[in-house]
């Protein structure tokens, strides 16, 4: 049923292969992309090879040319015995949510059903925690924990060998190699400061961590609105985020077959796959807010629990009281969960039920390992709205709510804004970390300019950036088409990679152990004009070449010294070799003068 | 001869009209465009009328349907009266360069000559001085200043309004509305802290500024290279520059005709030009840099003060001992210019000629009001390199020879970097103002990370904010095709329009009067959907239409309340105004309630 166009599957990226990193603690094996480099000849005749650079993979098996694409079976479940030897997990015979029974029985939807979804669904026994947060503050390093070393260490290959190198001399490698050893992620998501989204039922999910002294995650939104979009549509937006680098993926579907297009996504998913069940929720009740019902809620999320997500954006922390400081504002509540629990609260005029009922939210995603994502349903929605008590109010809340969740050992990220001035961003950092003890932040650019529709990419990536260097540990990407439709696969391409690139301009920033060891490699390929390494190392590789090719097509001006932006004669690059030879050649006769008694005149 | 396509020529934007304020101490006008926004129709049945928003304009007259567009007339030449007024020009019977009279008499050229290139150059009577720097010591307010203290005030017709009602009132406008007075600008200038780049041989161009206590201003590059590009291809990306918000425009042109090139472009640019005089000159010796002379040097730089360029980049600071400094870097040097000289310097053994002849430069820049722009030749070419010895021992030579500018009363920017990481930026800026004496920083960029080839607009942007934020005054813009080919029109918009973003981001975290008044004129026409409004306040208004009716395109869905975005029923901003209704009948309610008794019984 679902068909997608098969050039985004199976094809690596050029010069790149994957290759898998084993584990000491336990029986892993990390994904990794490795980017191969062609040697570098020296004026002198001398050949000088290149280290390959190992990257950090988002792609999953889709890159693994071993694999064969099959989006009807699903991607293999990496997790799965896992979770089975913890022997803290009961199998389930069914489905407990009800809506999920009845879908199931819609023989009308056999058509649209994920075709190998019969998995049984599995559930924490009855009096154990199976959470990654649990297991970390019992000590306990989990084969997910030490993936997530691996994963965020092995920068390149020079790395692994040195690794390599000094374990085989009997030392810790923990210690003096880099300061992410299994042991520190256990001890980070212990602390709250950092969490490891993994759903018992999401075994596909290759495990990543989010937390400030991590490598900055980010994520793509996807998911189809009533007025656009298909499953098919969505499962490829979904593929195609893994390959440019969404660390994690949201699936804010608001339409119809939601249920069923999030199997595919899931079952397709090797990152931690994020929703709003309240826009399901919703949906249930035909969209008709004040018909909402904890009991629709929950079943809501039990349903997506057994379905694999790892993390729930949550709105519990906007509070009745809060509203009224909305009234003023210039774009009023642009949160959509926000404005639907706003509307809720004044209709009942009760308080929030996501508030009152969230001891049993956390009972009920403790079961799963299912993360919170305290929703910022107060964000600002535009520049004169940043900072204001709304705001913070609710952040104030998300903070309480923060140590009700770790009570239930849930992990827990604090979700943040939105349009906020450039010089209004450390404040927003500031306080985060004030209120919600370290808990991991998780914002949505911000945006640091409104008047920018049709580049918002951009005033966003510029916002994340600042925010990611003082301390946030994920960002949601904001692509081109925010403001304005629903993305297509090129602005999610763009969005991706505009955000991959802040993240890492961040990473850099923050002195992460080997974060520059590929821009490293750039600046050489650059200097030497490897065409071909310049484009394999860069985040879009395919885009830089098409680049390039649009003045300069021939094959043969890919081992040119130069490009068509200064031209042969003036390109600074070339000239700067000549320099470094004409330098050289003067520092050699002048010690040979020094030498031979730096006398002038013999 | 030239022909291009006429679309982007005489077409203002949606909505939009050209107005003009005039000046109070000079018979002057100053061009703006007025965005006209439609009513806001209230649930009440009320219309409330939204005020015009006036924003800065560099489009100049194309945008004005008075004006009819001829390439080969020029534009008309503003500034040509203010400058005779003052009565220390003297015009010339012929060019002084040896090479313009040269070019000017080979008929092989007339096909390609801009037809109108018959006014006499200007130069400084002898023993005068006409630059702004040196207006400003004397106290004097020109022209010139007060069309700036106009253009970078009047940001709304509200605040037009306010400065009306203010001054009939007799107060001194100056001091109670805005800071950026003619007084205000005179100062800035006279301490050196701001330029205003007006070559008395470009009447043509709008006066404008630069410097830290203005509005952010940025540059664009254009010009042809020997492998791609022809005369009208290059007028056409400069017209097109202006459109999109380009303050000044740099022709860096290093392929054949650069003369003609240059004069089309100058005739035709509504804002200031620069130009680095170096190239040209190393075209003139078949591009061996060997032959270079400062006799050849000295020729093209009268040649392209007579025909109007504005500011020249001159790598004068970099100085035979910093060679060495660049050995071991990763990129060695990526400036052209910083190449040629270093290979000049290296090859003759001499130290740097614009150096060792900078007295000289500035004694000719002053006879025409050219300003000087020092270029860093030694700037970082990728991460690795940034903040190094080699830079800042060159940028310290800068600061020395803006003294020396000084004292000829030459204009001095300060140019920087480059590849620079986050973090190190602020060292960039700080050792700037210690040695530069508040001269304005113009920097490229910087970009923040190597590794997004493709996407360089981006990492430009994120840097190019920051560093606008400490105080740089202009950023010079970086396009997506950077290091890997010649910027075509798309480039060039896309390059603009998120330079723009930048500057403008960095605008609202100074809190520069009145920056705001656009941000907030876009949420509340976004908060109301009032979509025609939102394209026409966007800095690409085209494009923001195009992405919304990608997916939405008939006409009536401009007009409806919500985007395909979230569709219909998840609008926050549709539902955000319900929530303002049911708020207020509340409050109403209570208040009735607390009227009559507040007893719950009755």
């Amino acid at each position: 049923m679902i068909s997608t166009s098969n050039d985004i599957f199976g094809k690596p990226f050029p010069n790149s292969k994957k290759v898998y990193v084993e584990g000491k603690l336990h029986p892993i094996k990390v994904g990794m992309r490795e980017i191969q480099l062609s040697d570098t000849l020296h004026s002198n005749g001398s050949v000088e090879q290149n280290t390959p650079v190992t990257v950090y993979d988002t792609s999953g098996p889709f890159t693994d040319p071993q694999f064969t694409v099959d989006l009807s079976k699903g991607l293999p479940r990496l997790r799965e015995q896992w979770i089975l030897d913890r022997n803290d997990v009961e199998i389930l015979n069914d489905f407990s949510s009800e809506y999920s029974a009845e879908r199931m029985r819609d023989k009308s939807l056999d058509k649209l059903r994920f075709e190998h979804v019969n998995t049984k669904p599995l559930r924490a026994k009855a009096g154990k925690s199976v959470s990654q947060y649990y297991y970390a503050c019992q000590g306990i390093i989990t084969p997910e924990m030490e993936y997530v070393a691996i994963r965020e260490n092995q920068r390149s290959q020079e790395y692994l060998e040195e690794i390599k190198k000094t374990n085989g001399a009997g030392n810790k490698i923990e210690i003096t190699v880099s300061p992410i050893t299994p042991e520190f992620v256990r001890r980070e998501i212990a602390e709250g400061r950092a969490i490891l989204p993994a759903n018992i039922n999401h075994p596909e999910a290759e495990p990543m961590i989010i937390g400030r002294n991590f490598l900055v995650k980010i994520n793509a939104n996807i998911g189809n609105s009533p007025t656009s979009s298909s499953i098919a549509e969505e499962v490829e937006k979904a593929v195609w985020s893994f390959r440019w680098g969404a660390d994690t993926i949201m699936d804010l579907s608001t339409g119809a077959n939601i249920h069923e297009t999030r199997e595919w996504i899931i079952r397709n998913s090797p990152v931690p796959v994020g929703t709003v069940p309240l826009y399901q929720a919703l949906e249930k009740v035909n969209g008709k807010v004040e018909e909402l019902t904890w009991k629709i809620y929950k079943d809501t999320l039990i349903e997506q629990c057994e379905q694999g997500v790892d993390y729930f954006t949550i709105h519990a922390g906007l509070l009745l009281h809060h509203i009224p400081m909305t009234q003023r504002r210039v774009t009023g509540i642009v949160s959509r969960g926000g404005a639907i629990m706003a509307k809720w609260c004044l209709y009942h005029h009760k308080e929030n039920f996501l508030y009152t009922h969230f001891d049993e939210i956390c009972e009920i995603l403790a079961k799963y390992d299912v993360g919170v994502s305290l929703g910022d349903g107060l964000r600002p929605g535009c520049i004169a709205d940043a900072n204001d008590r709304a705001q913070f109010g609710e952040l104030k809340a998300l903070g309480d709510l923060n140590r009700i969740a770790r009570k239930h050992f849930v992990q827990v990220i604090i979700e943040g804004p939105g349009h906020v001035p450039f010089h209004k961003i450390k404040e927003n950092m500031d306080l985060q970390l004030q209120h919600c003890d370290e808990a991991p932040f998780y914002t949505l650019g911000p945006l640091v300019t409104d008047i920018a529709p049709g580049y918002d990419h951009i005033t966003s990536a510029i916002g994340g950036t600042m925010i990611a260097v003082l301390g946030t540990a994920m960002l949601c990407y904001v692509t081109q088409k925010e403001h304005l439709g629903l993305p297509d696969k090129t602005d999610v391409r763009e969005g991706v990679v505009a955000f991959k690139l802040a993240a890492h301009a961040a990473d850099l920033a923050k002195g992460f152990p080997g974060a520059d060891i590929r821009d490293n490699a750039m600046g050489k390929a650059r200097f030497e004009f490897r065409w071909k390494d310049q484009f394999a190392l860069g985040l879009d590789p395919e885009k830089a070449m098409c680049f390039h090719d649009s003045t300069l097509p021939d094959e043969g001006y890919k081992s040119t010294h130069f490009c068509s932006m200064c031209g042969e004669h003036f390109c600074s690059m070339k000239a700067s070799h000549e320099i470094r030879e004409m330098s050289e050649k003067l520092e050699t006769k002048a010690k040979l003068f020094r030498e031979t008694g730096s006398e002038i005149y013999r």
